[in-house]
């Protein structure tokens, strides 16, 4: 199978999009999971221009990555300036990425009117930008801005621009959709041209020409002029996993993967890891704080969902009909709408990995199942909140006892605050093994207030609880149409050092969400604990 | 300019989408906007096997429109029934609409496996079906289900239910990617035989037949492959106006009509109607109750936004360079999101929309540069909150008096609750002009009782709040490391009917960020009243 490489922007283009906006740890956890899925290539940030960028790169340098490489991203020198003396040149070296993606001006309109130097002049910054680099021993991808545009203008000059940085030691040449204008037939006319192009056709005999594409969804075409890139010899490509990216945002790997690697007989992954496509784009969207849209193709919750009786039934009784592939393939499940047929097998799955074996047909699957979907239906999900699962699991098998439990709270948060106290603060009563506990505790927030609250009550029952504090802490609005008073989804991530785990609680009120996200996550610590009884 | 025919069927299978669900008034008021948008077709529902469809139609005689026809829309006849005595048929004349739309098999294995009947009976019940429906006067479009899979797998069969359905009186053939599995250059080909099929070839001395195509997302081509059939000579498109539809959902209509307009010279609707496409699209996702996505093309919240300093530098050097079309061409607007990455010329285009003329070295232009700077260190985002930003801003230029100020609150959230009083609940005490006012209010969470709260201590000040309400809510932990005490950002979307707004509170407790998303919220709405002082 010919080979993709498959470069991902998440972290730099996707952060252009509105409404992302990644903290160094969201960062480091992206890169975890694109890297799992086994992309090529992290454009993880542009060093030059953003100083908690290259806070990200320096913190990156201890990480191991199995299958990806970070780049860095930058553009070619300033017009005045040496590539020795631009300080973001600079900067992209700090970042030590064995890659620096360098992106410069294909279209002559654009050096013109936007760059305002000479033709010449910028030729001039793209080669010396490379060699700087490569002397440097970096790979260097080359970016080709505008690209497309500027070859419809002038073609002979965008031309130019990538023979220049083809010569200056780009490794690789991508053909940028900067405003995504262009439709699939100029990316095609557009590759051709270049392939025939006199010097890529010199460049076959010494050093190949790779060449690549991006592209933005601004007609709603990146997905086909990427494959048109590709049809025409592109190798290389750019996108984001879930399609974030500025304005109507760029090409959506994960959209676009499965059709090269099982329609087209492209491979862009290592074995194995397609199947983990839906799974780990819902994890980047999770990190993100941005749910992926039902409709997402291939790995979206509604991709393989039938709702007409009619279509549910052809699927019956022939999948091939109202399914274009086995959504299996991509980790991604087939949903029968209101039915009951969804969701067993990967319920089995789910309790062998707690070491459980449970045959398909026994009924306390069927009873997991019917409770996951009266909670899915309230907002609940526990996808990405594997301890609340359990326990819910354990519930229903009859293998769980709760080791605590709350009997009231009060959490208060008031402005200004009272003369001897802050503004939030909380009290929690709890009862263990018969006994009672009362404990109250000032906070950042009330939710906090009354997560220190509930910790001082229990901790002179278990006093292995020291071991354990929250990591992580997410809230999502689950239906913000109805505005404050919408329900709430809340996950908490515990660790003990040891290991880490992940809670759900739901509720319009959000200190109540909290609060039952945190009861799972305490209980599920201590499970471990010998009962007090 | 050459003329498409566009066919709508959001009421019909956009209704299959999940989470999809239209009154008969919500039926009204979308075929009300699809008219007033200037869509030819307008696809209804299946009276034959709906009843809540064959309500609409009997309700719907009584409507006129100026553009649009309502098609109903039903399969062939039964296999064991004739014309005459299928009941279904009969609904479908019930509807009396001038058009029908029959969908029938065009794939022999669909034919063999799902339908369980010999190729020759399909080309009878196609036959018989459309000859009886134009007997009785109406117009037929022919739905052929299945065609590109049916055209690969068996192209001779495929051609002849076309050939068939032609000849019984068919006034439109429309081939359907049903399972949206079709790349667009499968759609050019077999587009293109049935052009030179030796029905159609004869076919254009008589009645020259229309072709049309019916795409699905789930590689997310369905715009690239309704381009295709356009371009292979079908000048009859279907779609759903924002993309709905089962699974990945259909070609949306908003996202391909102003490709077609403006960069194909393809009229779609009548003259001066693509500039109210953004507008009409949100008025259809308000009744769906489904927020159009932000990233849609053309008609998106994003499709225009600029963050990145550079790309905004860039549009207004030349708006050509992040910008494919014009944005009043299709009724949206360009944007220039207020960020890090921003920048003075960002920051003067703002102002400018608000009407605030100031120079680009004004030392305005740098405070409120600077300050943006200083909130966005501490978490606050301004990119969303277009209204908060305006009061900022308004404020730094010495041009911005508070209406109100909130002098105390206190928000509680308590399990379980007391005897008389629910779980949630708060007081607010505010001053207007020197008169102070308390009100206290329960709720679903110790937010929404603050938000009830203090509209009520308002009102009897201001009763032009009663115009507004809170339309969406959103939260967001901005650094989950530090778990419960981290500090969290909220956004909260407020209408009045006429226009809608932004504002963005931040603090480490979350009640008092959605306080100040509120008050600014409020504070917003109320510029246009005169000071009471």
């Amino acid at each position: 199978m010919e080979k993709i490489e498959i470069f991902d922007t998440t972290l730099r283009d996707g952060a252009q999009g509105e409404g992302i906006s990644f903290s160094a740890q969201d960062k480091l956890a992206i890169t975890a999971a694109l890297d799992e899925l086994g992309v090529r290539w992290i454009e993880a940030g542009n060093p030059g221009s953003n100083p908690k960028d290259s806070d990200f790169f320096r913190y990156a340098k201890k990480i191991k990555l199995r299958n990806a490489a970070l780049c860095a991203f930058g553009s070619t020198r300033k017009k005045d300036l040496s590539a020795e003396d631009d300080g973001q040149l600079a900067s992209l070296l700090f970042a030590e990425t064995e890659t620096v993606v360098i992106f410069g001006k294909s279209s002559a309109l654009h050096v013109r009117d936007v760059l305002k130097v000479s033709l010449e002049q910028n030729l001039d910054m793209i080669a010396e930008t490379i060699r700087f680099l490569r002397a440097r021993g970096r790979t260097v991808i080359f970016d080709a801005e505008h690209f497309f545009d500027g070859w419809k203008d002038n073609g002979e000059y965008a031309l130019r621009t990538l023979k220049t940085a083809y010569e200056a030691g780009a490794q690789r040449l991508v053909l940028c959709d900067t405003n995504g204008g262009s439709f699939p037939h100029t990316i095609s006319e557009a590759c051709n041209a270049v392939c025939n192009a006199a010097f890529s056709q010199q460049a076959d005999a010494e050093r190949k020409i790779i060449l690549g594409v991006h592209a933005h969804n601004d007609m709603g075409l990146a997905i086909a002029c990427t494959l048109a890139g590709v049809e025409a010899g592109c190798t290389h490509i750019h996108g984001t996993l879930l399609g974030f990216g500025e304005r109507c945002g760029n090409t959506p790997l994960a959209a676009l993967i499965p059709s090269l690697e099982l329609k087209l007989g492209r491979r862009c992954l290592p074995a194995g890891r397609l199947e983990r496509l839906a799974d780990l784009s819902r994890r980047v969207g999770e990190i993100a704080n941005v749910l992926v849209p039902d409709g997402t193709p291939y790995i979206g919750a509604h991709a393989f969902s039938h709702k007409a009786g009619m279509h549910a039934d052809g699927v019956l009784k022939s999948s091939a009909s109202f399914e274009h592939i086995e959504p299996a393939l991509v980790g991604n499940e087939r949903r029968f709408l209101m039915s009951e047929q969804g969701g067993r097998s990967a319920i089995v799955e789910r309790l062998r990995a707690m070491g459980e074996h449970v045959e398909r047909d026994a009924a306390v699957i069927g009873a997991i199942s019917r409770k996951l979907k009266a909670l899915e239906a309230e907002g609940w999900q526990f996808e990405g909140a594997d301890a609340s699962f359990e326990i819910l699991a354990q519930k229903l098998m009859g293998g769980f006892e709760s080791r605590f439990s709350v009997l009231a709270y009060r959490a208060t948060s008031e402005h200004p605050s009272g003369e001897n106290i802050e503004c939030c603060h909380a009290w929690v009563k709890v009862e263990v093994a018969g006994v009672t506990e009362l404990a109250a505790a000032e906070g950042d927030g009330p939710v906090n207030a009354m997560d220190t609250a509930l910790r001082r009550a229990l901790i002179g029952f278990f006093p292995v609880l020291k071991e354990m504090r929250l990591s992580d802490y997410k809230v999502r609005v689950i239906d913000g149409k109805n505005a404050t008073a919408a329900k709430v989804r809340v996950l908490i991530e515990s660790t003990d050092g040891a290991s880490t785990w992940t809670t759900v609680g739901v509720s319009a009120d959000l200190i109540d969400a909290s609060r039952l996200a945190l009861v799972d996550s305490i209980e599920y610590k201590l499970r471990e604990v010998v009962n007090l009884h």
